[in-house]
Protein backbone atom coordinates (compact mmCIF):
# COMPACT_ATOMS: atom_id res chain seq x y z
CA UNK A 1 0.00 0.00 0.00
CA UNK A 2 1.41 3.29 -0.94
CA UNK A 3 -0.66 6.45 -0.78
CA UNK A 4 0.33 9.60 -1.86
CA UNK A 5 -1.60 12.98 -1.72
CA UNK A 6 -1.15 15.92 -4.72
CA UNK A 7 -2.31 19.06 -2.70
CA UNK A 8 -1.98 22.61 -3.61
CA UNK A 9 0.74 24.93 -2.13
CA UNK A 10 0.55 28.35 -1.94
CA UNK A 11 3.37 31.26 -1.26
CA UNK A 12 5.05 30.22 2.00
CA UNK A 13 4.15 26.78 1.57
CA UNK A 14 0.68 27.71 2.79
CA UNK A 15 -1.29 24.62 1.85
CA UNK A 16 -4.86 26.00 2.30
CA UNK A 17 -6.77 24.46 -0.62
CA UNK A 18 -10.43 23.48 1.37
CA UNK A 19 -11.18 20.66 -1.25
CA UNK A 20 -7.19 19.39 -0.27
CA UNK A 21 -8.20 19.84 3.14
CA UNK A 22 -11.56 17.76 2.75
CA UNK A 23 -8.94 15.04 1.47
CA UNK A 24 -6.15 15.19 4.48
CA UNK A 25 -9.11 14.72 6.88
CA UNK A 26 -10.55 12.03 5.62
CA UNK A 27 -6.92 9.97 5.16
CA UNK A 28 -6.30 11.62 8.93
CA UNK A 29 -9.59 9.89 10.02
CA UNK A 30 -9.09 6.77 7.94
CA UNK A 31 -5.53 6.35 9.73
CA UNK A 32 -3.57 5.64 6.39
CA UNK A 33 -0.22 6.95 6.19
CA UNK A 34 0.45 9.01 3.04
CA UNK A 35 3.17 10.94 1.22
CA UNK A 36 2.11 15.08 0.66
CA UNK A 37 3.35 16.29 -2.42
CA UNK A 38 2.94 20.28 -2.37
CA UNK A 39 2.00 21.39 -6.35
CA UNK A 40 2.15 24.95 -6.94
CA UNK A 41 -0.50 26.48 -9.16
CA UNK A 42 2.17 27.66 -11.45
CA UNK A 43 3.35 24.72 -12.05
CA UNK A 44 1.27 21.32 -12.93
CA UNK A 45 4.24 19.03 -14.47
CA UNK A 46 3.80 17.38 -11.48
CA UNK A 47 0.66 16.09 -11.75
CA UNK A 48 0.69 15.66 -15.32
CA UNK A 49 0.31 11.95 -15.02
CA UNK A 50 -3.19 12.43 -13.59
CA UNK A 51 -4.46 13.45 -16.96
CA UNK A 52 -5.40 17.14 -15.75
CA UNK A 53 -4.54 19.82 -14.07
CA UNK A 54 -6.34 19.93 -10.81
CA UNK A 55 -5.83 18.91 -6.64
CA UNK A 56 -6.44 17.42 -4.50
CA UNK A 57 -5.13 13.73 -6.46
CA UNK A 58 -4.75 10.62 -4.53
CA UNK A 59 -2.00 8.06 -5.87
CA UNK A 60 -2.78 4.76 -4.19
CA UNK A 61 -0.56 2.42 -5.47
CA UNK A 62 -1.54 2.19 -9.40
CA UNK A 63 -4.82 3.68 -8.81
CA UNK A 64 -5.26 7.73 -9.52
CA UNK A 65 -8.40 9.09 -7.78
CA UNK A 66 -9.32 12.94 -9.02
CA UNK A 67 -11.96 14.86 -6.97
CA UNK A 68 -12.23 15.22 -3.29
CA UNK A 69 -15.68 13.32 -3.07
CA UNK A 70 -14.57 10.70 -5.23
CA UNK A 71 -11.24 10.55 -2.93
CA UNK A 72 -13.52 10.32 -0.23
CA UNK A 73 -15.76 7.24 -1.57
CA UNK A 74 -12.57 5.70 -2.86
CA UNK A 75 -11.01 5.64 1.19
CA UNK A 76 -14.22 4.47 1.88
CA UNK A 77 -14.22 1.80 -0.05
CA UNK A 78 -10.79 0.57 -0.02
CA UNK A 79 -10.67 0.74 3.48
CA UNK A 80 -13.62 -0.33 5.08
CA UNK A 81 -12.47 -1.65 8.06
CA UNK A 82 -11.14 1.59 8.79
CA UNK A 83 -13.23 4.52 10.57
CA UNK A 84 -16.11 4.96 8.14
CA UNK A 85 -16.11 8.37 6.71
CA UNK A 86 -19.90 7.38 6.27
CA UNK A 87 -22.21 5.60 8.39
CA UNK A 88 -23.49 3.71 5.86
CA UNK A 89 -24.93 4.13 2.35
CA UNK A 90 -27.85 6.50 3.40
CA UNK A 91 -25.78 8.68 5.15
CA UNK A 92 -23.20 8.68 2.39
CA UNK A 93 -25.81 9.78 -0.01
CA UNK A 94 -27.07 12.89 2.25
CA UNK A 95 -23.37 13.82 3.23
CA UNK A 96 -23.73 14.60 -0.56
CA UNK A 97 -26.23 16.32 0.00
CA UNK A 98 -23.86 18.50 2.17
CA UNK A 99 -21.14 18.80 0.18
CA UNK A 100 -23.31 20.26 -2.61
CA UNK A 101 -24.97 22.68 -0.42
CA UNK A 102 -21.45 23.81 1.20
CA UNK A 103 -20.39 24.19 -2.61
CA UNK A 104 -22.93 26.04 -4.39
CA UNK A 105 -24.01 28.04 -1.56
CA UNK A 106 -22.09 28.47 1.44
CA UNK A 107 -18.34 29.34 -0.90
CA UNK A 108 -19.82 31.75 -3.48
CA UNK A 109 -21.31 33.15 -0.52
CA UNK A 110 -18.00 33.27 1.57
CA UNK A 111 -15.57 33.60 -1.19
CA UNK A 112 -16.21 37.21 -2.14
CA UNK A 113 -15.51 38.16 1.10
CA UNK A 114 -12.11 36.96 1.81
CA UNK A 115 -10.65 36.65 -1.51
CA UNK A 116 -9.06 39.80 -1.06
CA UNK A 117 -6.65 38.62 1.77
CA UNK A 118 -5.84 35.45 -0.43
CA UNK A 119 -4.23 37.97 -3.57
CA UNK A 120 -2.07 39.07 -0.48
CA UNK A 121 -0.44 35.53 -0.25
CA UNK A 122 0.18 34.11 -3.51
CA UNK A 123 2.16 35.50 -6.50
CA UNK A 124 1.48 38.29 -8.61
CA UNK A 125 0.17 36.73 -11.42
CA UNK A 126 -2.25 35.03 -9.47
CA UNK A 127 -3.17 37.45 -7.25
CA UNK A 128 -4.09 39.35 -10.40
CA UNK A 129 -5.53 36.11 -12.42
CA UNK A 130 -7.93 35.65 -9.16
CA UNK A 131 -9.01 39.59 -8.73
CA UNK A 132 -10.04 39.82 -12.31
CA UNK A 133 -11.95 36.40 -12.05
CA UNK A 134 -13.83 37.37 -9.12
CA UNK A 135 -14.51 40.94 -9.76
CA UNK A 136 -15.93 39.53 -13.41
CA UNK A 137 -18.47 37.50 -11.11
CA UNK A 138 -19.36 39.76 -9.11
CA UNK A 139 -18.83 42.87 -10.80
CA UNK A 140 -17.76 45.09 -7.96
CA UNK A 141 -13.93 45.40 -7.30
CA UNK A 142 -12.24 43.33 -4.46
CA UNK A 143 -12.35 46.11 -1.57
CA UNK A 144 -15.51 46.74 -2.18
CA UNK A 145 -16.72 43.29 -1.49
CA UNK A 146 -14.70 42.76 1.38
CA UNK A 147 -15.06 46.06 2.48
CA UNK A 148 -18.79 45.60 3.63
CA UNK A 149 -18.14 41.83 5.03
CA UNK A 150 -18.58 42.76 8.37
CA UNK A 151 -22.20 43.67 7.22
CA UNK A 152 -22.43 40.64 4.70
CA UNK A 153 -21.47 37.83 7.08
CA UNK A 154 -24.63 38.02 8.41
CA UNK A 155 -26.54 36.70 5.57
CA UNK A 156 -23.31 33.90 5.47
CA UNK A 157 -24.33 32.94 8.92
CA UNK A 158 -27.78 32.64 8.62
CA UNK A 159 -27.10 29.92 6.17
CA UNK A 160 -25.99 28.02 8.42
CA UNK A 161 -29.02 27.09 10.19
CA UNK A 162 -29.72 23.51 8.96
CA UNK A 163 -26.26 22.79 10.51
CA UNK A 164 -27.15 24.81 13.64
CA UNK A 165 -29.84 22.43 13.99
CA UNK A 166 -27.51 19.35 14.26
CA UNK A 167 -25.35 20.88 16.56
CA UNK A 168 -28.18 21.50 18.68
CA UNK A 169 -28.51 17.46 19.49
CA UNK A 170 -24.97 16.19 18.33
CA UNK A 171 -21.33 16.66 18.65
CA UNK A 172 -20.88 16.29 15.45
CA UNK A 173 -23.35 16.94 11.87
CA UNK A 174 -22.46 13.04 11.03
CA UNK A 175 -23.96 12.55 14.83
CA UNK A 176 -21.56 11.20 17.78
CA UNK A 177 -18.63 11.16 15.49
CA UNK A 178 -17.05 13.10 13.46
CA UNK A 179 -17.75 11.79 9.73
CA UNK A 180 -16.90 13.14 6.35
CA UNK A 181 -20.00 15.78 6.43
CA UNK A 182 -18.06 17.63 9.01
CA UNK A 183 -14.72 17.57 6.99
CA UNK A 184 -16.88 19.37 4.10
CA UNK A 185 -18.26 21.85 5.91
CA UNK A 186 -15.23 22.51 8.26
CA UNK A 187 -12.58 22.65 5.18
CA UNK A 188 -14.58 26.10 4.28
CA UNK A 189 -13.90 27.48 8.11
CA UNK A 190 -10.23 25.94 7.59
CA UNK A 191 -9.50 27.83 4.48
CA UNK A 192 -11.12 31.21 5.88
CA UNK A 193 -8.99 30.38 8.37
CA UNK A 194 -5.74 29.80 6.80
CA UNK A 195 -5.92 32.83 4.06
CA UNK A 196 -7.95 35.92 6.13
CA UNK A 197 -7.66 37.04 9.91
CA UNK A 198 -11.46 38.51 9.27
CA UNK A 199 -13.53 36.01 11.88
CA UNK A 200 -16.34 34.38 10.05
CA UNK A 201 -18.24 33.38 12.88
CA UNK A 202 -19.31 34.63 16.15
CA UNK A 203 -17.52 33.92 18.96
CA UNK A 204 -20.95 32.57 20.99
CA UNK A 205 -22.26 30.94 17.79
CA UNK A 206 -22.37 27.15 18.53
CA UNK A 207 -20.75 26.74 15.14
CA UNK A 208 -17.53 28.15 16.53
CA UNK A 209 -17.67 25.73 19.60
CA UNK A 210 -17.76 22.46 16.75
CA UNK A 211 -14.77 23.90 14.83
CA UNK A 212 -12.57 24.24 17.80
CA UNK A 213 -13.95 20.25 17.99
CA UNK A 214 -12.73 19.79 14.39
CA UNK A 215 -9.72 21.53 14.85
CA UNK A 216 -8.73 19.32 18.00
CA UNK A 217 -9.21 16.24 15.84
CA UNK A 218 -6.50 13.69 14.83
CA UNK A 219 -4.04 15.29 17.07
CA UNK A 220 -4.75 18.60 15.84
CA UNK A 221 -3.88 18.35 12.02
CA UNK A 222 -5.98 21.16 11.43
CA UNK A 223 -4.42 23.48 13.82
CA UNK A 224 -1.34 22.77 13.23
CA UNK A 225 -1.68 24.68 10.08
CA UNK A 226 -0.97 28.45 10.80
CA UNK A 227 -4.14 30.58 10.83
CA UNK A 228 -3.83 33.70 8.97
CA UNK A 229 -3.86 35.56 12.40
CA UNK A 230 -5.03 34.22 15.55
CA UNK A 231 -8.79 33.74 15.99
CA UNK A 232 -10.28 34.07 19.38
CA UNK A 233 -11.15 30.86 20.97
CA UNK A 234 -14.71 30.95 21.62
CA UNK A 235 -15.35 31.21 25.83
CA UNK B 1 -51.84 -0.23 19.43
CA UNK B 2 -54.15 2.74 18.60
CA UNK B 3 -52.15 5.84 16.14
CA UNK B 4 -54.28 8.91 15.44
CA UNK B 5 -52.68 11.88 13.56
CA UNK B 6 -54.08 15.55 13.47
CA UNK B 7 -53.37 17.17 10.11
CA UNK B 8 -54.54 20.29 9.01
CA UNK B 9 -57.87 21.05 6.82
CA UNK B 10 -58.47 23.32 4.40
CA UNK B 11 -61.71 24.45 2.39
CA UNK B 12 -63.69 21.71 0.79
CA UNK B 13 -61.56 19.10 2.95
CA UNK B 14 -57.74 19.99 1.33
CA UNK B 15 -55.44 18.78 3.26
CA UNK B 16 -52.14 20.21 2.14
CA UNK B 17 -49.97 20.87 5.24
CA UNK B 18 -46.67 20.27 3.98
CA UNK B 19 -45.53 19.15 7.85
CA UNK B 20 -48.56 16.74 7.85
CA UNK B 21 -47.56 15.54 4.79
CA UNK B 22 -44.17 14.26 6.37
CA UNK B 23 -46.38 12.60 9.18
CA UNK B 24 -48.51 10.85 6.79
CA UNK B 25 -45.41 9.53 4.68
CA UNK B 26 -43.78 8.37 7.43
CA UNK B 27 -46.51 6.56 8.96
CA UNK B 28 -47.24 4.96 5.54
CA UNK B 29 -43.69 4.38 5.17
CA UNK B 30 -43.57 2.50 8.44
CA UNK B 31 -46.97 0.38 6.96
CA UNK B 32 -48.71 1.53 10.25
CA UNK B 33 -52.12 1.64 10.63
CA UNK B 34 -53.79 5.05 12.04
CA UNK B 35 -56.70 7.18 12.23
CA UNK B 36 -56.65 10.92 10.46
CA UNK B 37 -58.45 13.62 12.36
CA UNK B 38 -58.91 16.92 10.45
CA UNK B 39 -58.46 20.00 12.19
CA UNK B 40 -59.88 23.05 10.69
CA UNK B 41 -57.52 26.38 11.71
CA UNK B 42 -60.62 28.23 13.04
CA UNK B 43 -61.30 25.81 15.53
CA UNK B 44 -58.71 24.10 17.37
CA UNK B 45 -60.79 22.74 20.14
CA UNK B 46 -60.36 18.92 18.78
CA UNK B 47 -56.50 19.55 19.71
CA UNK B 48 -56.21 21.37 23.12
CA UNK B 49 -55.53 17.72 24.53
CA UNK B 50 -52.21 18.30 23.10
CA UNK B 51 -51.47 21.72 25.20
CA UNK B 52 -50.76 23.58 21.91
CA UNK B 53 -52.53 24.46 19.34
CA UNK B 54 -50.27 23.12 16.15
CA UNK B 55 -51.01 20.48 14.14
CA UNK B 56 -49.49 17.89 13.24
CA UNK B 57 -50.21 15.93 16.41
CA UNK B 58 -49.75 12.26 16.68
CA UNK B 59 -51.15 10.52 19.47
CA UNK B 60 -49.73 6.64 20.40
CA UNK B 61 -51.84 5.13 22.67
CA UNK B 62 -51.27 7.74 25.64
CA UNK B 63 -48.66 9.40 24.60
CA UNK B 64 -48.71 12.30 22.41
CA UNK B 65 -45.71 13.70 20.11
CA UNK B 66 -45.89 17.15 18.72
CA UNK B 67 -44.20 18.53 15.46
CA UNK B 68 -43.48 16.92 12.55
CA UNK B 69 -39.51 15.99 13.48
CA UNK B 70 -40.23 14.35 16.31
CA UNK B 71 -43.26 12.56 15.29
CA UNK B 72 -40.65 10.90 12.53
CA UNK B 73 -38.17 10.05 15.40
CA UNK B 74 -40.98 8.69 17.83
CA UNK B 75 -42.20 6.08 14.62
CA UNK B 76 -38.41 5.25 14.01
CA UNK B 77 -37.96 4.74 18.12
CA UNK B 78 -40.65 3.20 18.82
CA UNK B 79 -41.28 0.90 15.51
CA UNK B 80 -37.41 -0.14 15.21
CA UNK B 81 -38.63 -3.66 13.20
CA UNK B 82 -40.73 -1.88 10.95
CA UNK B 83 -38.86 0.07 7.39
CA UNK B 84 -36.41 2.51 8.48
CA UNK B 85 -37.28 6.38 8.27
CA UNK B 86 -33.18 6.69 8.69
CA UNK B 87 -30.40 4.67 7.66
CA UNK B 88 -28.94 4.73 10.97
CA UNK B 89 -27.90 7.96 13.35
CA UNK B 90 -25.75 9.46 10.84
CA UNK B 91 -28.04 9.47 8.55
CA UNK B 92 -30.31 10.33 10.87
CA UNK B 93 -28.68 13.59 11.87
CA UNK B 94 -27.76 14.50 8.03
CA UNK B 95 -31.58 13.88 7.27
CA UNK B 96 -31.83 17.21 9.97
CA UNK B 97 -29.80 19.25 8.20
CA UNK B 98 -32.03 18.62 4.61
CA UNK B 99 -35.04 19.22 6.93
CA UNK B 100 -33.44 22.41 8.55
CA UNK B 101 -32.20 23.18 4.28
CA UNK B 102 -36.01 23.07 3.29
CA UNK B 103 -37.74 25.13 6.12
CA UNK B 104 -35.37 27.76 6.13
CA UNK B 105 -34.33 28.13 2.82
CA UNK B 106 -36.50 26.70 0.23
CA UNK B 107 -40.08 27.05 2.08
CA UNK B 108 -39.64 30.83 2.34
CA UNK B 109 -38.37 30.94 -0.91
CA UNK B 110 -41.11 29.04 -2.69
CA UNK B 111 -44.36 29.93 -0.56
CA UNK B 112 -44.22 33.43 -1.39
CA UNK B 113 -44.99 32.56 -4.75
CA UNK B 114 -47.92 30.21 -4.26
CA UNK B 115 -49.41 32.38 -1.29
CA UNK B 116 -51.96 33.96 -3.66
CA UNK B 117 -53.03 30.83 -4.62
CA UNK B 118 -53.67 29.48 -1.39
CA UNK B 119 -56.06 32.44 -0.44
CA UNK B 120 -58.12 31.38 -2.77
CA UNK B 121 -58.86 28.12 -1.17
CA UNK B 122 -59.07 28.99 2.74
CA UNK B 123 -61.77 30.96 4.19
CA UNK B 124 -61.95 34.53 3.83
CA UNK B 125 -60.79 35.34 7.29
CA UNK B 126 -57.84 33.07 6.86
CA UNK B 127 -56.93 34.14 3.75
CA UNK B 128 -56.88 37.65 4.78
CA UNK B 129 -55.07 37.19 7.66
CA UNK B 130 -52.44 35.53 5.65
CA UNK B 131 -52.15 38.01 2.73
CA UNK B 132 -51.41 40.73 5.92
CA UNK B 133 -48.62 38.53 7.06
CA UNK B 134 -46.95 37.77 3.94
CA UNK B 135 -47.00 41.13 2.93
CA UNK B 136 -45.48 41.92 5.98
CA UNK B 137 -42.84 39.74 5.83
CA UNK B 138 -41.81 40.46 1.99
CA UNK B 139 -43.54 44.42 2.10
CA UNK B 140 -45.11 43.41 -1.40
CA UNK B 141 -48.63 42.87 -2.34
CA UNK B 142 -49.11 39.05 -3.01
CA UNK B 143 -50.13 39.93 -6.56
CA UNK B 144 -46.52 41.58 -7.23
CA UNK B 145 -44.67 38.69 -5.59
CA UNK B 146 -46.84 36.02 -7.81
CA UNK B 147 -46.56 38.55 -10.59
CA UNK B 148 -42.89 37.67 -11.07
CA UNK B 149 -42.88 34.39 -10.38
CA UNK B 150 -42.14 33.12 -13.84
CA UNK B 151 -38.87 34.87 -13.16
CA UNK B 152 -38.64 34.28 -9.45
CA UNK B 153 -38.72 30.58 -9.61
CA UNK B 154 -35.30 30.34 -11.54
CA UNK B 155 -33.49 31.42 -8.09
CA UNK B 156 -35.57 28.30 -6.24
CA UNK B 157 -34.68 25.68 -8.80
CA UNK B 158 -31.02 26.60 -8.20
CA UNK B 159 -31.12 26.27 -4.46
CA UNK B 160 -32.12 22.00 -5.29
CA UNK B 161 -28.68 21.87 -6.78
CA UNK B 162 -27.53 19.71 -3.89
CA UNK B 163 -30.23 16.96 -4.16
CA UNK B 164 -30.06 16.90 -8.27
CA UNK B 165 -26.33 16.02 -7.20
CA UNK B 166 -27.65 13.08 -5.06
CA UNK B 167 -30.24 12.16 -7.32
CA UNK B 168 -27.76 12.10 -10.44
CA UNK B 169 -26.15 8.91 -8.77
CA UNK B 170 -29.40 7.72 -6.25
CA UNK B 171 -33.21 7.61 -7.15
CA UNK B 172 -33.58 8.70 -3.44
CA UNK B 173 -32.01 11.43 -1.37
CA UNK B 174 -31.66 8.69 1.18
CA UNK B 175 -29.90 6.51 -1.52
CA UNK B 176 -31.78 3.03 -3.19
CA UNK B 177 -34.72 3.43 -0.92
CA UNK B 178 -36.53 6.39 -0.04
CA UNK B 179 -36.47 7.87 3.59
CA UNK B 180 -37.27 10.81 5.45
CA UNK B 181 -35.37 13.16 4.12
CA UNK B 182 -36.80 12.09 0.67
CA UNK B 183 -40.61 13.34 2.86
CA UNK B 184 -39.55 16.52 4.18
CA UNK B 185 -38.38 17.65 0.52
CA UNK B 186 -41.20 15.74 -1.48
CA UNK B 187 -43.93 17.22 0.71
CA UNK B 188 -42.97 20.94 0.07
CA UNK B 189 -43.41 20.44 -3.76
CA UNK B 190 -46.50 18.06 -2.84
CA UNK B 191 -48.15 21.51 -0.60
CA UNK B 192 -47.74 23.59 -3.94
CA UNK B 193 -48.98 20.88 -6.53
CA UNK B 194 -52.16 20.86 -4.40
CA UNK B 195 -52.73 25.07 -3.56
CA UNK B 196 -51.22 26.18 -7.42
CA UNK B 197 -51.96 25.35 -10.16
CA UNK B 198 -47.82 26.59 -11.27
CA UNK B 199 -45.64 24.44 -12.17
CA UNK B 200 -42.46 24.68 -9.61
CA UNK B 201 -39.97 22.31 -11.59
CA UNK B 202 -39.18 22.09 -14.98
CA UNK B 203 -40.47 18.75 -16.70
CA UNK B 204 -36.78 18.31 -17.81
CA UNK B 205 -35.43 18.66 -14.35
CA UNK B 206 -34.41 15.10 -12.49
CA UNK B 207 -36.17 16.54 -9.70
CA UNK B 208 -39.57 16.49 -11.48
CA UNK B 209 -38.09 12.46 -12.10
CA UNK B 210 -38.06 11.83 -8.55
CA UNK B 211 -40.88 13.95 -7.48
CA UNK B 212 -43.15 11.80 -9.75
CA UNK B 213 -41.43 8.59 -7.73
CA UNK B 214 -42.45 10.06 -4.68
CA UNK B 215 -45.81 10.47 -6.30
CA UNK B 216 -46.22 6.89 -6.14
CA UNK B 217 -45.35 5.43 -3.39
CA UNK B 218 -47.03 3.84 -0.69
CA UNK B 219 -49.92 2.92 -3.19
CA UNK B 220 -49.83 6.52 -4.57
CA UNK B 221 -50.66 8.14 -1.14
CA UNK B 222 -49.46 11.54 -2.23
CA UNK B 223 -51.12 10.99 -5.78
CA UNK B 224 -54.13 10.47 -5.17
CA UNK B 225 -54.38 13.55 -2.98
CA UNK B 226 -56.02 16.16 -5.67
CA UNK B 227 -53.63 18.20 -7.60
CA UNK B 228 -54.96 22.26 -7.75
CA UNK B 229 -54.24 21.47 -11.68
CA UNK B 230 -53.02 18.90 -13.41
CA UNK B 231 -49.29 19.18 -13.86
CA UNK B 232 -47.84 17.92 -16.60
CA UNK B 233 -45.96 14.44 -16.23
CA UNK B 234 -41.99 14.33 -17.56
CA UNK B 235 -41.33 13.58 -20.81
Amino acid sequence: MSLTLYELRGLDDRRYSLFSWRAKLALAHKGLAHERVAVRVSDKAPIAFSGQNKVPILRDGEEVVVDSWRIAEHLEDRYPDRPRLFDGAGARALAQFVAGFVDRQLLPRLAPLLIIDVTAIVDAEDGAHLRRQIEAAFKRPLEELAGSRDKDIVAFRRLLDPARLVLAKHEFLSGTAPGYADYVLFSLFQWARMVSPFEVLDAADRMAVWRERLLDLHGGLARAAPARAASPRPA
